[in-house]
């Protein structure tokens, strides 16, 4: 056995295609190779896939973790040509064909990076460490135990600055993931927490989402942007824009015009970078991006691709690469999947072209904001309506579908929110003097 | 403020009742006093109710952890007597009637331990150490993502030794609890992990159900016994009676006929034990249990009680105490709570007397076992259906019925489950040399 592979593949005349990640445009890739003549080895270190767009949901106690997952062995059963491996890639080595790993090494024909991206805090991580990020599930849990267990520390608390500390969210960042997280939680604060805890005053409960553009919601239209701080403010929800965050010590903020704000929370919604692995040349990589061509091939070799958040595609309509969102992630694996499967065949491939079907983000219960191409804007309960269905539609699995669905006209009829469970040891943090008895 | 009070409860006139524990017996009576001329503060170390009966699902990806746990504070919502605290208590000071805790002291008129009870591994916690328990939600989810994990690892692994380690699991104590999960492993292994991990030969898997006694489910009538047995034979468990553990490395499980089976897995469902809290005198503690006469009242106190797991009252019927069952927990906190009205108002308090409503087990799909009072055992679909309807009407919340029943409905057409995530960090225990590379 000449090849490298301790992962118990059979070795087979097919060709070995690996995939690094289970994400959007890994698992679209997979389905696509499903019952072709090639082998496909899909990786990732968790065994399940993650829809990202839902985890603020999560965050904030409107859905199980378990509904917006999808078991990775789930979505691939019954392909003989598909195998699932549980396992971290460390390393890449372009000479040999092969990928190292937590659990050994694995060659291949054809290398699929599609690793997708991380919370990027522009290397001051060590600035930030107290900072929640906001891109896996037990990131997303963690976050709703924070503040469920804050509430339940200021209920007990006598210390009026630790109280109005704990009672302050700062959410970083106001693209889609920071304007939706903060219409949530304006919505927890007026319909579900103050039943929750009648001794606390939740008009003490501030939420501030601090942006360093002078707009929210960067990515789309003005109109967007107009329309989500005008939900905003309904949800009391105070937007900071043209504000950076200089550091976080987990209990104040300071900001870039040298303003303090007490906070034992800080949500980092601020940038991404794609999740690079060692090993390829430093000319490949730009920003945390690997470069690739229109065919999504890695620049400077032959048989490795990178897709999705972590391929950098510089073209004339995107000079600074295509963004970072689960559609480009689909589009771009099911485009190279057609392609490798067209130059087996010996066919003619194509380059890759975005087709924008327009974007769209919710700020809590009937409000939203959605821009289709050609200019057209709209906002407001049918946003919302719309924002639901495709959400739902996208989620991988009917079970998850079911759950949701369920979970959402729960929660919209009923103003509950089921699962406000703190699951995690409960250590008071901050003993304050004046709380001492 | 002579009373010490550094949970911010407001010093009524009303007498206060603190209740250690939001378990069945605490949320019964919380209940019960919403509305009264009481003041109730409500303790407990997490801020949800654990529905225990179905833990066991939760551990086999049956059910979402957060659909049978219920939010305190929501189920305490609108009653303005009844005070939730999130705390750990860790004295009691009798001649000072007051409780310590990890957030400071309360002081009580009335007391009610319904501190429930925990894993009891008989003194020798350190031999024990890698053993799993299977009390609380944490534990669950820990032991769902460990064995998922193991077969991560077993797909992976070419060491004869180490896969056959990894796929044995050994449950400890033929109780409800270890019947119900074995039975709920073996439909696992037969319905659903095959189609997960076609790699992976399930005939491999193997389920041990170890039991000291010369039967299992020892709490009720023979016929349960042998039907039980019938059953975990279908799904294909080892049942082993008249068997003791001695020692489990985490390895390698060592019985004391010195018979020893190489295990990643071992759950301990052998006994419980009363959470004894510090500060009574010796004399009130009995088998880790607090003596109780027929009114729940702790030996050698006057104004403090306790019900449920907790409470040891040994009647002519119960001489060495009640069962620690859900049921007896429920009916002695109803009992109790009209008793502490009833005195309040000078009129006469009644003694417990259990009602034994029959107990039942379920062995996995459409089989289980129902004992009634008067001798009338059955078995079967019609049990297992009974057994359903029972745990559904018995949980706590609308919303957790609706999700469970979805759910069961689910999983019994499509062969499913849906939760079988692993949310922790996956490392590798033991490398064998063989995995190597």
């Amino acid at each position: 056995m000449d090849k490298p592979n301790s992962f118990k593949i059979p070795n087979t005349k097919q060709k070995r295609i690996v995939i690094i990640g289970g994400g959007f445009a890994g698992i679209t890739m997979a389905k696509k190779f499903a019952g072709q003549d090639v082998q496909v080895v899909l990786l990732d270190r968790h065994n399940y896939h993650t829809f990202q767009p839902l985890l603020y949901q999560v965050a904030t106690a409107g859905l199980e973790p378990d509904s917006i997952a999808g078991p990775l062995r789930k979505l691939l059963e019954n392909h003989k040509n598909i195998f699932f491996r549980m396992a971290t890639v460390s390393r890449i080595d372009k000479e040999d064909s092969k990928v190292m790993s937590n659990v050994g090494e694995l060659s291949f024909d054809y290398l699929i990076i599609a690793a997708g991206s991380k919370t990027n805090f522009f290397g001051q991580n060590e600035k930030f460490e107290k900072a929640f990020p906001l891109k896996q599930i037990p990131q997303a849990l963690d976050f709703r135990s924070h503040i469920l267990q804050n509430f339940e520390e200021a209920v007990l608390s006598s210390d009026e600055e630790k109280i109005e500390r704990l009672m302050n969210i700062v959410i970083v960042g106001g693209g889609p993931t920071g304007v939706e997280l903060a219409g949530a939680l304006g919505e927890l604060k007026k319909h579900v927490l103050p039943n929750d805890y009648p001794d606390l005053d939740f008009n003490r409960l501030n939420i501030y989402l601090v942006e360093g553009m002078d707009r929210l919601l960067g990515g789309m239209s003005e109109f967007a942007d107009k329309k989500a701080q005008k939900y905003l403010k309904k949800f009391e929800v105070n937007v900071k824009l043209n504000t950076m965050v200089d550091s976080y010590d987990g209990e104040k903020v300071v900001f870039n015009n040298n303003e303090t704000i007490p906070a034992a929370t800080l949500l980092w919604g601020a940038g991404v970078m794609g999740n690079v692995i060692e090993g390829l040349s430093e000319q490949s990589v730009k920003n945390s991006r690997y470069k690739v061509d229109r065919y999504n091939l890695v620049e400077g070799t032959d048989n490795i691709y990178a897709v999705g958040d972590i391929a950098l595609m510089e073209t004339e309509d995107f000079p600074k690469g295509h963004p970072m969102l689960a559609p480009v992630a689909m589009q771009q694996g099911e485009r190279l999947s057609k392609n490798i499967l067209a130059s087996l065949k010996g066919k003619e491939q194509k380059p890759f072209k975005y087709l924008d079907k327009g974007s769209m983000a919710t700020v809590g219960r009937n409000k939203a904001v959605v821009d289709l191409p050609k200019n057209l804007h709209f906002g407001g309960f049918f946003a919302w309506f719309i924002w639901m269905f495709v959400h739902l539609i996208s989620i991988v699995g009917f079970r998850n579908k079911i759950v949701i669905l369920s979970n959402w006209i729960w929660n919209y009829f009923t103003y509950d929110r089921g699962t406000r469970l703190i699951i995690r040891p409960f250590v008071p943090k901050i003993k304050s003097q004046k709380d001492k008895t």
